[in-house]
């Protein structure tokens, strides 16, 4: 039996956001591990429209709160898609973080937090095109496209195995498959319903980078 | 429908631990009101062993990164009962944070608070005392007594009714009720189980003030 205290650090897709049981995720990842016995403590980091910039600011006093060095504990960050996104508002008109302090910025968090414990990747996810742009808010207007999210989870990839730390390409594995596509129909096109969220749990615990930290 | 961002600040019991399904009561709670159609983002911003003191350092950055005034939101309280633990290690022997101080923070945080949205107050739950101490992390001794939890719930409704925010007695609600104690039985003496959880989810989501925030 692991015993072990997990904060998953990212945005609306990290939270959980259009998952009509709340669930996302992240608390199915912990509900698989649990139901085999497994003590798992998940603190869901996760904010609505959050950039990679705006984690910088929470990641180290919310991360640090919540797991310590004297007990078993790991970070997995799921962060980037809303760099990609083109943001319009009455004073900005552009991409809301530049590939390159992007994959710097999120780097770097992943790198401080090991400190703690061993660091995981979660890639962005593709969206349904024709279903953008998101103006949820008043005032903004946030522009998704699947070919600059490709292009920034190439990078973070590439990065992540610079540094050593485990990539997950979500990316690659939901473009173009059907069932997700639905997914996120039946939701904003940006967020995937509670199926779509099955789907991501499936692959993260399937995934050996997250088997290790259980099977080991 | 409403549409509603709700920050759940709070301790272990806030996080949902002992519960076998990850849910707590907070993510209960949010399922309840998104099956009838509301749009609810719940952020559980409970931490494991968390007092006031612990809280008061970290609230302000992690509740106002999630909720904004141009949003609806709300926050919802419920801390204290590790303020009315005995802690006893190498360097301390006393209780964790003594009453005074506890009411005055608490209430102070929640004032505070109150300017992005409306604030309820959840009060401490009873344990089983024959399951104390606590002592699951190395060189640290927890010791809980309903008779001292009591008090500290008291003073916080008196404060909560002076400063005008919604109290829920839950201490009074599932003091000597044996399906909670039984639940306590099932876990640790302090954290419930999903039985348990879902009797505080009840009575949360049966309260007027939190039923105002939906029906009104």
């Amino acid at each position: 039996m692991v015993q072990i205290r997990i904060g998953f650090v990212g945005d609306s897709i990290t939270h959980g956001t259009g998952d009509e049981t709340l669930l996302g995720w992240t608390y199915r990842v912990g509900q698989t591990e649990a139901a085999k016995g497994h003590d798992v403590t998940v603190y869901n980091l996760g904010i609505r429209a959050d950039t990679s910039l705006l984690v910088e600011a929470r990641w180290e006093v919310e991360v640090m709160s919540r797991l310590k060095l004297e007990m078993n504990c790991g970070t997995v960050w799921a962060i980037g898609i809303n760099d990609s996104a083109h943001e319009k508002t009455v004073n900005t008109d552009g991409l809301r973080v530049p590939l390159d302090k992007s994959v710097d910025r999120i780097s770097r968090m992943i790198a401080a937090a090991q400190a703690i414990g061993p660091a995981l990747w979660v890639s962005p996810t593709p969206v349904i095109e024709e279903m953008m742009p998101i103006d949820r808010l008043p005032g903004v207007v946030y522009d998704f496209r699947n070919e600059r999210i490709q292009e920034y989870s190439s990078a973070f990839a590439a990065k992540a195995m610079e540094i050593g730390v485990p990539y997950l390409d979500l990316f690659s594995s939901l473009a173009g498959n059907p069932e997700w596509e639905e997914s996120l129909r039946a939701s904003d096109g940006l967020h995937p319903n509670a199926d779509g969220y099955v789907m991501m749990a499936a692959r993260v615990t399937a995934w050996d980078a997250w088997r290790n930290w259980f099977d080991a």
